[in-house]
């Protein structure tokens, strides 16, 4: 296929060189004065700005933290607007308490006088206890651990694989990270070598996904959900999608999946999860799937099923070699009912890939030293919560549930109450931590945001919050299709106070329909 | 400039498209079989493979976690030998304990409910107290902070830097990060924006300025430091680097200095600092300061001068704008006393840049949402630590002197111990936590190393470690003079431990030398 292409390739790459290089030029020379740029000994202006900075960060957008919040944050500051934030997924910051034992547990590792504490259940001093023996050395949480994260919790990890899956988990397969976003970087700047190569994103995705290609100088090649059927994925689009990256004479190099979705709260089928593994299986390309939201299943009629499952099934039923499909899945502690996002824990699992390529993969994570340690047992908190019998139990488990109900309660409630409105229209939230309408916006609202130069949805958003203070993120920092319109909410303030906003929200519609209509 | 190569820039630039295109082709031929590799229909194997991972990434070392400490924990593993870390520092690792107050205060973040508890003293309540209130809506250290970290801590650091420099500090200059390589991995983000671009970095240097600069495509440029005056900072050689790069037809992007130096162990003298400043004023290129050893001045002769503090009292004698000289200075909590290597904080700070530029950093910040906040708040405790009067107070000076005086004994007895041997050559360790000996090795044995194909300080590292246990890094992951060796040995040792480490080391090097003479 490349030596087809060949010469027209080198024509292309001696234009786009010619032209790349005519263009710093100028810009070089607008930088200087004109004697500077002529005279070989004095120094050119080498200091940093706008115009200097790497194009690559300049180009990085990151929606969730953009315009809307920067004028939130501008409001609040001069006290104009009680603040809401719903454009993110920080559960802690709407009021949501933290589980109580892994911080009881977190609290004894950063401070060991306190496991001679009276006071605390026997099973926090024990896992307090347990968790230090991990450490080498007696060094606690104050040391480096091994890059790839301290053996202790990632075997903690592997048996939860083992429990969720059916298929026995492995502690060498799985690296512990500073949160899901630090691992989607690293394992994106294994793969993304230049602009040929591409990563294939749904659409709407999760913004970290286009800035990552972005700042790694990739191809961001998007494939569509399917609104109407609940935001499914379907095959046929990534299909599609790929073939348009190789009509370009690009490279795919992995396909994304977020389930639970975000922002678009859906729940994938365990048929579809199998359908997109068997895709690349056939594709023979890496599969990178975004599980952070897995315990955030609320529909009654569906259920979590990890492409892990989905592939280590597979390769049973099919005969599939260990390599056959190379899947990467990501989890986090920042979601689920613990949403500890301050903490910065996460880890990712890999399925198919080579010692050689693991080893690459220790190494980039070794540059970066180590994850930081409280969050590195904050993983190991998560999945492996105090067992039955056990003091601790029966609070958890009443706390994990009150969290989830309530969440699954508040899912519920956003999508109808959205629903009620005219020009709104929100598929049901089956998981994650969002809702992601539709809006039907006037044409003559359009035409003024066109005026305006702003995206008709971010000039929506920012009309919400100057009228609520409800801060959501506009669709087009998501990626939709073309003419429609959208924004992503969190599902995330306390019940009470999700009342008030939708009934602000609902208020601030209704007027703007009027208006604008 | 540019105008004069461009053809013969262009005729390069199609033989290595040409040459790169013919390479992968035949690569990827390899890869697959000939017939796959003729349809046009056929997927090819997109699957990810030592062959086909990010070049940058594979042709990245980090040598402080490389061949010899992989080999030192297959030793371990198998238990043939006790083995002693010294090739990092990763104080706690090595049995130095925490300072109590800052993990006391943690400990109460961590587990708010301790906030009633009698028995702690009442600063430590206070202040994890005033902590909890900087974060807004309650939302304690589970939840997403600030992209640049918490105000409240950047205000303590901005106090931290009038303090030391004499000149006001302003939090909106500072950057919270996890860890100091989390900050420099940013930075150098920015800076580097293709194979053009030049970071110019002293040799030795800490492999993490390598590695970036690799994963980021830029180029690598050397200035050596200067042995036989103990590793002096020659502003001659700074600025001969810079001609290398400008001769290549390069830009110098950033002049980066490491002070107290790692590996080197020195201590930079008010006047070279001034010296340094005035090169990148005249030179206008950014500066970064890696001043991660601030706290770690053992030599009774020298104090360290920050870059902040030259950089300010030079714009004011000088009379220089605001934005004559950019500087990004970077601290860590990984080392001075607090040795806090697990909880990854770290701050930089930013003299010279203008808001658009700060505004890029912001944004590039806010992709990985925001440091971890135990961490961020670690930071706060090393930089503000308990006031006189206050109950903590006494018994955090006392700990905080103790590690101190430590390690300038031990700092003092590495030195002494080394350059006792025949063939070793150690400069005194003013500042850091490293001895960095020059080694004048055997001639035989090098021809020995160069028959193995490993480099020769690799392989004297590699039969230490079998002989002893002690674990250095070789001098080659550093850089170094060409025909010179070396290795970098941390002093954190316990007293008694390190005594035992010298006198392992002197034995094995004593029968060494006469082996090999």
């Amino acid at each position: 296929m490349a030596f087809i292409t060949l010469p027209k390739l080198l024509l292309s790459l001696v234009l786009l060189a010619a032209i790349k290089l005519l263009t710093e030029s100028m810009a070089f020379c607008a930088l200087v004065a004109a004697d500077t740029c002529a005279s070989k000994t004095a120094a050119a202006d080498g200091r940093l700005t706008k115009a200097t900075i790497n194009p690559r960060v300049a180009n990085a957008e990151y929606a969730v933290r953009g315009e809307v919040l920067l004028k939130a944050q501008d409001l609040e500051r001069e006290g104009k607007q009680k603040i809401v934030y719903c454009n993110i997924g920080n559960p802690q910051a709407l009021g949501q308490k933290p589980l109580s034992f892994p911080r009881r547990v977190l609290s004894v590792l950063m401070n060991p006088e306190d496991l001679s504490r009276t006071d605390l259940p026997a099973d926090v001093i024990d896992r307090a206890r347990a968790y230090l023996k991990m450490i080498p050395h007696n060094a606690g949480v104050g040391a480096y651990t091994d890059s790839q994260g301290i053996l202790g919790v990632r075997q903690e990890v592997a048996d939860y694989l083992t429990k969720r899956d059916g298929h026995v988990g492995d502690p060498s397969k799985i690296f512990l990270t500073s949160g899901a976003s630090a691992g989607v970087e690293l394992i994106a700047r294994t793969l993304l070598r230049s602009p040929e190569d591409a990563l294939i994103v749904p659409i709407p995705q999760y913004p970290l996904y286009s800035a990552a290609t972005t700042l790694l100088d990739g191809h961001f090649e998007g494939y569509e959900l399917n609104e109407a059927s609940n935001w499914d994925t379907d095959v046929s689009a990534i299909e599609a999608a790929l073939d348009r990256v190789r009509k370009l004479g690009k490279t795919p190099r992995a396909i994304v999946v977020i389930n639970p979705g975000n922002p678009v709260g859906s729940t994938l089928s365990e048929s579809t999860v199998r359908k997109v593994v068997e895709l690349c299986e056939r594709e023979k390309i890496v599969l990178l799937a975004d599980e952070v939201y897995q315990e955030n299943v609320y529909s009654p009629t569906k259920k979590f099923v990890s492409f892990r499952k989905a592939l280590l099934d597979l390769r049973k039923e099919r005969k599939w070699s260990e390599y056959a499909v190379q899947l990467v899945s990501f989890h986090s502690i920042s979601k689920g009912v613990s949403g500890e996002c301050g903490l910065r824990g996460g880890y990712f699992e890999l399925e198919g890939f080579d010692a050689e390529v693991k080893a690459q993969i220790y190494k980039l994570a070794s540059i970066s030293l180590c994850p930081n340690v409280p969050g590195q047992f904050a993983v190991g908190l998560m999945v492996n919560p105090p067992k039955q019998g056990s003091p601790s139990h029966e609070l958890d488990q009443k706390e994990r549930k009150s969290i989830f109900d309530s969440l699954t309660r508040r899912a519920q409630k956003m999508a109808g109450k959205l629903n009620q409105l005219e020009g709104v229209s929100c598929q049901p939230v089956e998981g994650a931590m969002y809702a992601f309408p539709n809006l039907t916006l006037p044409k003559r609202f359009v035409q003024e945001a066109n005026r305006l130069g702003k995206h008709p949805d971010t000039l929506y958003s920012l009309k919400l919050l100057e009228a609520t203070g409800v801060v959501v993120v506009p669709g087009n920092g998501f990626g939709q299709v073309e003419g429609t319109y959208h924004f992503r909410t969190t599902i995330l303030p306390p019940e009470n106070v999700l009342d008030e906003v939708l009934e602000k929200f609902a208020e601030f519609h209704k007027k703007f329909m009027t208006e604008w209509r």
